[in-house]
């Protein structure tokens, strides 16, 4: 935000860092990074990224189908019981994001603090999931 | 719930009561509105249903544009925030149907509370509507 | 809200005008208790006052409990889980609030308005009830 | 969770791992820290727990205050506006908690996990986290 790179950073900018890595997925072992974590830390969601899509696309027709509830102007009790399985599958949807998130990109951060000797590092990372956590309780 | 027919039902039931009207649905108009609220109340959302239509779309393009997010592994607190603005979203949504819901289908079940001498109606459609919001506060 | 009267409404303002009152308020109707309504109306949650306090001196001890764990340093997942606690508790003394409110005083207001002519007294029952569950949503 | 010691666990679960450690309690200090993160980490909410116990006791007094609220038998809206802030209050208190958390347990089970050499620490960490996140949006 307010990060003009923003719209273009992915979900695991390391992995640019990576280059030619030629390692087939996870299971890359401690030889390469010499650390255990590594290996999950370049994947993160998108080991996932088939479930999550279906999910968001299972969601996108839920959207429309209110729509069309709407259009067809129905109970409006009814909508609302539509609106609140959305709202529980884009909650599913957050938590697994935070889980993820959690997972591989603060846990990659501790293991990059605890080897550069920064610590802010972490610190930085922990408040952005926290904000984000916050917006999402809103 | 568990009523078969409520897949069909529509927003205004009273509609099906007013046996032979021949009303091609809402904006029955004036002439049939015996009360002060009678005319809102087969309106209902239905007034502002353009204005809903057109918010549900945004939402379902907010929703095709996580999935883009995740096909394209962006970063996942940026994909969060964008879950946040649909929650936001949905919520507005919410909002507006119960507030159409209260002022419309409880008050005029109110009116007809008080026309009829059942009381039950009312409570009914109280429940309901409590219901129905304490789904959204989940 | 923005009235200086706020902090001392109270839940059945009609109530002041019962005395001696000669009604020109809004047309409270010939037999004064002849509605079906009104009965409930003046008690609304008052009806329930001792479960609500129970609940609300239960849900006062939680957070007390809360403060403990915290003060004897106890982990803080387990504190998290207590606080859900409490949110879900808040919600259902929210949601019967919300009951009693549009059962009531909303449902009121649709009798005063059909019987006083004045569709505004209704709508702005409505548009205040929304608002607080638009707080409650967040 | 299903661990009979749930009860009495408190937040630096290491300490427990520290055997002969006479410290008592937090605030052990650096000489038993090698880490970067591993003072924080004994001390994670426990810093703030002045300011987290003076929050907490604001909340008990709000809480207080609706219940005063009912036996007074205020306006209905007016309590639910209560309640609302109640709410926040306590989402303030939990994502505190939850950046402690993260910052400190989730981030010291990663070095763990680095040193020991079993990712599973983490794994279990941030599972735990993502469970008491989602009771919290509920």
């Amino acid at each position: 935000m307010g990060n003009p790179a923003d719209t273009t950073r992915n979900h695991a900018p390391r992995d640019h860092m990576h280059g030619g890595n030629a390692a087939p997925g996870p299971g890359r072992g401690a030889s390469d990074a010499g650390t255990l974590v590594d290996e999950h830390r370049d994947h993160a969601y998108t080991a996932d990224k088939d479930a999550l899509l279906k999910r968001l696309s299972r969601i996108e027709g839920q959207v429309r189908g209110i729509a069309r509830m709407v259009d067809q102007e129905k109970y409006c009790i009814d909508i609302l019981t539509q609106i609140s399985a959305v709202n529980a599958a884009l909650h599913k949807v957050s938590l697994g994001l935070v889980e993820d998130h959690i997972g591989h990109c603060v846990v990659g951060a501790a293991r990059d603090a605890q080897e550069s000797g920064d610590p802010q590092l972490v610190t930085d990372k922990v408040q952005e999931a926290t904000a984000a956590i916050g917006r999402l309780l809103r």
